[in-house]
């Protein structure tokens, strides 16, 4: 599989549970609490990704773009994203994740909140090709 | 993708796995231990959910109705459930969750009975549409 | 959907990472570390689950018979169970659930092996039943 | 099923977020911060796995061969992969697995970097057969 890597994932996936927890106990930046989405490009070609912030009570944010080259891994920070805006901390989102070319996407937070940091994962919902 | 979002998910959503742990520690409401349903309703149409609790030893609760409006996450914690009861405190439950349209759903739950708060996430089980 | 429950799920289930974690810290048997399953059968029929253990170095033990009411949930600590034999703690093992009716499958995690509990979960990989 | 295991799964899997927390606290090896890939070859047959690590800013590292023998779980810390190379710490990473015959994997890592281990856990991303 070195030669040709296969192109593997879906083009749409959501992440409903997003949440940057708004205060953080801990060496910075590592233990810093954030939220994330980890992607996996493992085809050739690069992808643009993008990516929309859905809120409880607003319109969605976005699209914030995100520039994944082929077979490269890209961990994005929530909390760094800056354009076309800032996501704000201790408010309830969802995010879905647009991209040209299929990747794989993961989320994970780290909560440091209290004294020892919580994390958690889950694959995210990868929208089926055919609909 | 901003002028017309896609419909996305499945209408019937899982989650096995439901508890309310008895205890917290930490300030409230936000270190409150709690289960939670994130939902994303990425389509232009409201979605009217319905919830039912199964438990052990007893017939389903349920429905319990929520609504999310369109382009809108709605994050709900089980424990503030009101109507058509409430979910008992540090029980085994398992949730159904089937809205009029296309949403996505995930798990999540604070624990904070010790010192510091556990976090758990998982996407939930998506039913088929064919099904 | 009170009135017709639908079937649904997988009839067979897997959970790759098993472990159940030696020690514990915190009042028994809530804070006691342990490694679940957590099952809904929302379909009106009783459901037999045939759950096996597999090993990294020795032939798989089962199966274990779980019994699931119609509209039922049941979680199932892996510590408890007790026939045909008892799954020892401190091993990596996987876990195969095979059930005579469509049901969902968790597989969570609390470990207290040090003095504030941590938890993890995931919705566990449903065999498509077309296979 | 005790005397014929289904062969069950996906042949390709991804975990798209890897890290190996590059500190640990707590007693080794149980509690030393790893980063975990968890398989299941229900199978008869014995399945040969390659693993391969994507970067951020470099080429691919693999692939790394793992052997699963049928009916058997195999739990592997990334932590302990030696050949072709070794995974740097405190990196991020993703990861593809291909498998010659069908199996399943969980993603899970184990944190200690603080004063209690964090914990967190997902089902991979399988890939489509069909694909």
């Amino acid at each position: 599989m070195s030669d040709s890597w296969p192109i593997i994932g879906s083009t749409t996936w959501v992440v409903a549970d997003g949440y940057i927890p708004p205060e953080s106990s801990g060496p910075e930046p590592d233990m810093t609490s954030h939220d994330s989405v980890c992607i996996l490009n493992a085809g050739a070609d690069d992808a643009a990704v993008e990516l929309f912030v859905f809120f409880t009570d607003r319109e969605p944010l976005g699209p914030f773009l995100l520039r994944v080259a082929g077979r490269r891994a890209h961990h994005q920070r929530i909390n760094g994203l800056r354009e076309p805006g800032v996501v704000p901390h201790g408010v309830d989102y969802s995010l879905l994740l647009h991209s040209d070319v299929p990747i794989v996407v993961q989320h994970t937070r780290l909560d440091s909140r209290q004294a020892a940091n919580a994390l958690m994962s889950t694959i995210a919902y990868p929208v089926p090709a055919s609909r």
